[in-house]
Formats: structure tokens, C-alpha cells, sequence
């Protein structure tokens, strides 16, 4: 049926839906989410049916994704009708039933929700079904090709090209800002893309864009790499693998994650990786908690890497506390400067020489730990990473002292002599996150104790920085209810971690930042 | 923060949506599908956020669903603010998980799906894992009475309340409009709700609603009950389990059906039915195709109905093809009349008496198959039925064949001399739909041979009515691609039923009419 074009002008910012009249749709025998078929000229697009009980009935309103789809106007006449459902929908219902999936029936998938066809309640139910079933090795394969398959790609040449990631989980992780200049001043291309992030206090591309722009084109990537090796970039808008970006906007909700594999390591192919380093932090402040989780999430990351033709190797990290002292972008970025410069402290030095040091150890490198270590001692890659940030677009003069934190800040004292028995990571992420960070870059949390550590009676457990007052002393009330660093003299003074319910139901963390 | 109202004057239809720039969100630290409270004066709505890239970034989008819960205009500023996320969000993550639910798990989700704040995700990953992990008979019978709690109800006062439902699944379906005349004539109240057709030919509601209307309000209702001890009524549009409305929107996309036994008995629940038979069709032509199938849902039935305080019995019937001859509304309007009036196919007759005998034998009523013929044979059930058409206000004078039909039609002639071996109830479903069924309510098919009768070569198999010449055709052509009926002399003669990949996908028919 023709029906006349009313523009809504705005996005849906997912799904192309389209609105008509209870009249039309009962015309058209279109139920609520079923699929219409719109045709204007030669151009037609799919969308998906929001029935609205006012609307008018010789009408049918386009949001822009669709406008833009078929290039009409408002007032313009399209022929409407009832499409019929996409192939890829049995395939997820065949899912839902526990079936396995062919290569064939996921690369349908993938395209559609690329192309829009299927609703954000579809993909739920997909996400649901494969979080609960689990993948197998064949699908897992699948779903990276066809993620790759359907976004863009970067080329560097010909060449090693050396790239490090971290699942995710705990906070302070600013390695990768270590690791990518140790390398490229090596000699290695090590183009890094990153997340920001969504659940945690920050991510690399907001810790580093407290030092120079992080959305940068494709194009800009490779003059960057070109230039110096290496690059730290936000991939959010890449569009490397554009069905990924919409799987996370339906799995942040829900708190499930079974895309970790293919969504990190389509990634990684996209930007035609060869070596890679997977680092997996395991402990009770990571997204990890257990060693036989992590070893068989690292057994899996090497056989899929292998499948994909990527080199792969697993790192298996301490997760139990923070890495490094810094907690939120700004803080960060400062640690990891004076990291760089050789100062900092030891557990992130440790971590980013023995990281680059794999990477190197996988491309032949012959002492492949001190070749990092060197790069670090005789200021290579300090240099580096400030020739990064200027082909980025920042100041490489940079000193640590000027990176703005804060400016409000106020410490944390303990109130007895102890050692640090036990340490909540996840509580140190609310606090942090209360004072503002990601969102205020200044903002954060410092360490002044971590787990071991003797701490007298007043003296400082942890400082918190803030943009504005209102945060910081709202930052603080939450640390005074949380009370997340525990001391004791010895393990047995102190068995009791909580009580239930007293301190109230403890909400699972649930971490999406890839 | 402070937003100016932009009313966007159409519904969503579903979820409380509201429309944010990028930069407000960001400001706010709201990431997409995130909720956000909006206050406006002292009434406060939760919505989800959609981010919008070129909307203006001093502004909120309103679709009318928050609008009319803030009571708010064009250009008011309201407070928006980041929400926590529901509780109820907790206890879905957690039947991903597989965890089981407690009852009042259950109250907070049923609860926050009918007040919309959890969104058509959320709600998709909850019926996904049910589907996928199945309820506990716990869970079965909270959200029975969690949806029973969130709606309305309907008040017949004292005495038994009869009522009888299908699990639905075969065409032709039309015994509730003999089962509710029959009851109420012998004195019983039977407050009959059903529904329309969502993927079959017709629905009871649609049947019906050829003879008079059933889109009545819950007073009319009442007051037809009052006057005729019965009714045959719609129940979409009176809320008796709204949380249910809900669901099943999201899972007629899905194909999933988790929640069959508690949308049934809930709404059963909601109009005080005190004894009810449940008609389970099982067979190749059903929802449930097989008896070890059909014994288990029966006995869930029984059991969650004591747990309700509702007195169930099950019936097992014969669901290998459609019941009667004839599939389509007002066709089947046609064929109950007749067979009220002392004609029509035997096995409708049979199957009403059946049903009805055994609500009469619940309610202790001596020789209780005998009653229901009784009735028929007096024609005390016909004239109950014309007070229920003229109650509901339709023509009580009504006859079999000024019920309108057609007006085109055609006869599909057999090729062959044969008795029928195979009849494809999905395919018979199929064609009448094509011919324009349930929406155009004369079309629809006649069968006029059925398992095991013999049809001669050019016999009539079945006829096909159409509103309109182009879907007479269609329904045509679609019916000598999938010859929906098989004849063979002796079933040896005709092993193979199906040959595999010729005929295409057979695609599974998934049935959401309850």
C-alpha cells in the first residue's frame, strides 16, 4: 500500500524502525515487530514495524537511519508491504533450541545485524542463548571471520605486526601505554587500538587522551604508524568490526559477555595483527577470579588464534589488587610517563617488560626481556612515546607534573597500625568513578597501601582527586562506607571479610571493557 | 541536569524511551540503553536513554508514554539524572546465569515489566533463559500470580465458574463457540475470553466477532454474564495480565513460548474461573506433537492449577488434522451455528460434547456427556448462543448462510483415485492465510476429504475462499506448489513423504494464538 512519508528526525541509534498507524498495520497484516518492506523509487530498505496507536493513518514515520536508507523526503509517497523474515531469525531460533550453527548460518547472521534486519530483541536472544549454550570452537571461528568479513580493515604492510591486549578487569591497567612505545622503539609495528570505558574508572584511549587526540581516521592511523611504528588510538569509531559495537550495546545491559573471544580477536585481525600477546589479570579484583578459568580462556584465545592465522600467546597476570598506584585517566597517564622515565612503581615496570618482552621473544628478538628493559633504561621509549604523541596531535613536551589532576583532593587515613590483608578492587572502581572518573579525566584515586603493605595508625591508605568539591566529598562518604582497604597484623586477626546482610546485597561487577 | 522538552508525539509502543544528544549524555554519563529519571515538578518517570548524534543538545525527546506520565508540554525543562538500574535487572542476570528465582525475584520483575522499566532486551533475555533453562514449578506459579497481581480481574460472585481452554495448534479450532453455549444453557457461568490470531487462519475472537462484536469492556462483560450466564469475548484489550501482553510481544519474534502454562492460568486466574478444562490437541497437525510430550504438560497443568486453587482437568485430543471442514473466521462461524442446530462434521460435534461433558462431570452433574448432547438435541444451546450474539450485540436471528463468505472461491480437484493418507495442516494453514485469512474474515478453506476417507480422481479435495480474485489466485498457486493433501490406496504405497533438499527448508511453524 502507498503511504505518505512523515520524517521523525531522529535516530533510533539501532534498529531502522518504522512507525504506522494501528489502521495501516491491520491493513498491511503487520503485527507489533514484525518487518515491513518500504520502496521508494528504485531504492528499498527493511524495517521493523512500531505500530503507535495515534498515528495517522495514510502516514508512516521514518527515523533517519531509514530516511537516509532511501533518500526520501517528507510528504513523499512509498509503497509499504509485509516482508517476510529474514533467514538469519531461524537461525537464532535454531540457537535457542541448543542447535550448532554452520559457518553459513552465522555469516547470515553477522550480516544482518551489520545490515540492521534484525531487532535489538533478536540479537538479545542470540546473545542469551550463546551465553548459556556456550560456542563451540567452529562458531567461535565463524563469528570472527564474518565480524571481520563485514567492517573495515587497516594494512600496515608487509612485516611482524605486534599488538597486546588485556580481557579486561582490573584497574590502574595502563600497560599498554608502556607496551606500545617499548616496542615501536624497538623497530616493531605495534598499531593499538583501544576502548574507553564503560564500567571501569578508564579506559587506555581515556588515559591517553589526557596527552593528545585518540579519534583519529583510518588514514591518520597509518600516517601515525608510518611515522613512529606505533599509534594509541580509541577504535571505537573504526568500524573494525561494526557488528561487535552493537552485540556490546545489547550485552552491556545485560552483563553477559559471550562474545569476548571473537569480538577481541576480530579486532585484532582487522588491524592485520600477526603476534599477539593476550594478557588475562586473574584474581578477585579481575574480571577473571579463578586459574582454571583463565587457563582455559588462554587455551581458547591460542586454538581460535591459530584458526584465524594469528601467533598467540597468553599471559596469565597477578589480579588480586590495582596495577600500579593510579586510579582514573589523567592519574594514569601520569604514572605511566613517569613509568616510562624511570621512575613509577615496580609492579607496572615488571608488567610492561614482561609483556613487550613476550611480543619480542615471539618475533626472534634474542634476549627479549632485556631488549625491553633497555628500551625503558636508556630512554628510548620515552622518547617514543612522545614522538606518538606528537604525530597524534599532542604536546611532547609533556612532564608529569603538568598533567592536570584533580585539582580538589583529600586522603584517606587509617584508623589502626596494620598490614593490608585484603583489598576491594571493585570498591576502589565506585570510589574512583564517584569522583568523577572516566567522565572528569583530573579524577581518581591514588594508593598509598596495597596488599602487604605496612600502614601505622593515621597514616595514608589512599588519596582521592576530583574535579569539583561536590564529587570529592561524596567520592569520600562512599570510602567510609566501604571501607575498601582491610588491615590486620596477621591473616587470623581478621577471618570475617562481611557480614550478610548486614552491609546489604553485594552486587556481582560486571565489566565490559574490551 | 536541566533539559528542555522536545514532545516527539508518537508512541514507542513498548518501552519509556527518551532521546539525549551525545554531548548531554555524556555530560550526564549516560551510555546508550542506560535509564534515566526525568523530574518534572513532583512526578518522576524512568525512561531508557537513546542517544541521538544530531539531536540539539540542550533537549529531551519525549515519545508519548513519558509524556503523558510527566504530564509534561513542549518546551518545560525537566531535571534529568543517570537511575540506578532495578533490582529487578539482578534477578534476570541471574536466570542467565541459571540460577533459580525466588518469589519475590519474580514480583520485582513482573512488576518492572509492567510499570516499562525493563526494556524489550532485557525482557528477550529473560524469556530466552527461561526458554532455555525452563521454570521450576516455584517459578511457574509465582509469576502466575505476580501477572495475576499487575492486572485486572473480573468478579462473577459465588458458585462455579466454568471455563475451557485450548493450548491452541489446530486449525479449524471453533469448539469453544459450542463448549460456552452448551454450559451456559445448562445453567454454569462460563466467561469465555480468547484471543485473535496471531500466525494461525483464526482465532475464537475473530470467529466470533463475524457474528457480533467482542472488543467489550469489563462492565459489558459483566452484564452479558449476568443476562446470559455466558460470553465469547475478546480478551487483548482488557489487561488481565498485562505483564503477559508484554511478553508475548517479544516472544512472537522469537518463536519461544516459556510461558505457556502461567499466561493461561493466570488470565483464568483473573476472571475467578473455579474449574476448567484444558484441551491439549496432540498430534503431527499440533502445537505438541506427541502424547509423552502432551502427559507432561498435562500433568503441569494440574498441578500448577492446585496451586493456584483452580480445579484442572486435562483432555488429550486427536491433533493429526484440522477439526471440521471448514478454516477461516466466518467460514467457521458457519460450521459451529450448523453444528449447534443439530448438523455440522461429527468430530466437532463430539469434541464439544466431550468438553463440555467433562466440565459438567467437575461440577458433579449426573450423566454428564448426556447434558451436553441434551442441550444440543433441544436446541436450548443454539438459543443460548443467539442470547449471547444479541447480549454482545450482534443479530440474534443470524443463519448459517447469511454469514458472509467468499464471494470468490475455487475447487481443488484430486489428480488421483485414493484414500486420504496425509493431510498437512501447516500447508492448509498456509493456503488460507494466503487466501487473505483471519484479516479478510470470509476467506479460508473447506475441506472435503479427510484422514482415511477415499476421494475419487477429480473429486473435490478441498475449495478455497477469497475476498478478492488476486489472493484467490495466489492461494491457488500456493496450494499446487504444496499439495497439502497425500493419497495413496495403502499407506505402502506412499512411504516417502518429503524428499530433501527439493522441496526447500521445511520451515518450523511456530503457533503464539493462546
Amino acid at each position: 500500500m502507498e503511504l505518505i512519508v512523515e520524517l521523525l528526525n531522529i535516530t533510533t541509534g539501532g534498529n531502522r524502525i518504522a512507525v504506522l498507524s494501528e489502521q495501516a498495520a491491520n491493513l498491511l497484516g503487520v503485527h507489533s515487530s514484525d518487518r515491513i518492506k518500504i520502496t521508494y523509487g528504485n531504492k528499498e530498505s527493511i524495517a521493523i514495524a512500531n505500530i503507535a496507536e495515534n498515528f495517522p493513518k495514510n502516514r508512516i514515520g521514518l527515523f533517519e537511519e531509514t530516511e537516509s536508507a532511501l533518500g526520501v523526503k517528507d510528504d513523499e509517497i512509498v509503497q509499504v508491504q509485509l516482508a517476510s523474515l529474514p533467514e538469519s531469525l531461524f537461525n537464532i531460533r535454531a540457537k535457542l533450541h541448543g542447535e550448532r550453527l554452520r559457518e553459513k548460518d552465522i555469516v547470515a547472521i553477522v550480516k544482518d545485524v551489520v545490515e540492521r534486519h534484525l531487532s535489538t530483541v533478536e540479537i538479545a536472544a542470540f546473545l542469551t542463548a550463546l551465553s548459556i549454550h556456550g560456542l563451540s570452537t567452529g562458531e567461535t571461528e565463524a563469528l570472527s571471520r564474518a565480524m571481520v568479513a563485514t567492517g573495515k580493515t587497516l594494512n600496515f604492510g608487509e612485516g611482524p605486526i605486534l599488538d597486546k591486549h588485556s580481557v579486561g578487569g582490573i584497574p590502574g591497567d595502563k600497560t599498554s601505554m608502556l607496551v606500545v612505545p617499548i616496542v615501536a622503539a624497538a623497530g616493531f609495528a605495534i598499531p593499538k587500538t583501544s576502548s574507553r570505558a564503560i564500567t571501569s574508572p578508564a579506559g587506555t584511549a581515556d588515559r591517553v587522551e589526557t596527552l593528545c587526540p585518540v579519534n583519529l581516521s583510518i588514514k591518520e592511523i597509518e600516517n601515525v604508524v608510518a611515522k613512529t611504528n606505533g599509534c594509541l588510538v580509541w577504535g571505537g569509531s573504526l568500524e573494525l568490526a561494526p557488528a561487535d559495537d552493537l552485540f556490546i550495546q545489547v550485552e552491556y545491559p545485560l552483563g553477559i559477555d559471550p562474545m569476548l573471544l571473537p569480538s577481541i580477536l576480530s579486532k585484532k585481525k582487522a588491524i592485520g595483527a600477526t603476534h599477539v600477546v593476550i594478557d588475562i589479570p586473574t584474581g578477585m579484583g579481575a574480571k577473571i577470579k579463578t586459574r582454571t578459568e583463565a587457563y582455559t580462556l588462554a587455551s581458547d584465545f591460542v586454538d581460535l588464534g591459530k584458526r584465524l592465522g594469528l601467533n598467540i600467546q597468553c599471559a596469565l597476570t597477578f589480579g588480586d589488587q590495582p596495577l600500579g598506584c593510579s586510579i582514573g585517566p589523567a592519574l594514569e597517564a601520569r604514572e605511566a610517563l613517569t613509568t616510562l622515565m624511570g621512575g613509577g612503581p615496580p609492579d607496572l615496570h615488571e608488567k610492561a617488560v614482561s609483556l613487550a618482552g613476550m611480543l619480542f621473544d615471539m618475533v626472534g628478538v634474542e634476549n627479549p626481556r632485556g631488549m625491553a628493559e633497555e628500551m625503558i633504561d636508556s630512554g628510548k621509549a620515552e622518547k617514543k612515546l612522545r614522538e606518538i604523541i606528537a604525530a597524534q596531535g599532542g604536546n611532547p613536551e609533556v612532564k608529569p607534573e603538568t598533567i592536570d589532576v584533580g585539582p580538589k583532593s583529600a586522603v584517606v587515613r587509617s584508623e589502626r597500625t596494620g598490614k593490608v590483608l585484603w583489598l576491594s578492587t571493585d570498591d576502589i572502581v565506585r570510589i574512583a568513578r564517584e569522583a568523577g572518573a572516566p567522565k572528569e579525566k583530573g579524577a581518581g584515586v591514588v594508593l598509598h597501601a596495597k596488599l602487604g603493605e605496612n600502614v601505622r595508625k593515621d597514616g595514608v591508605l589512599f588519596e582521592i582527586y576530583a574535579q569539583r568539591s561536590s564529587k570529592l566529598s561524596s567520592a569520600l562518604e562512599l570510602a567510609s562506607q566501604l571501607s575498601p582497604i582491610v588491615l590486620s597484623r596477621k591473616p587470623e586477626e581478621k577471618m570475617i571479610l562481611d557480614t550478610i546482610p548486614e552491609k546489604g546485597m553485594h552486587e556481582k561487577t560486571f565489566m565490559l571493557d574490551r
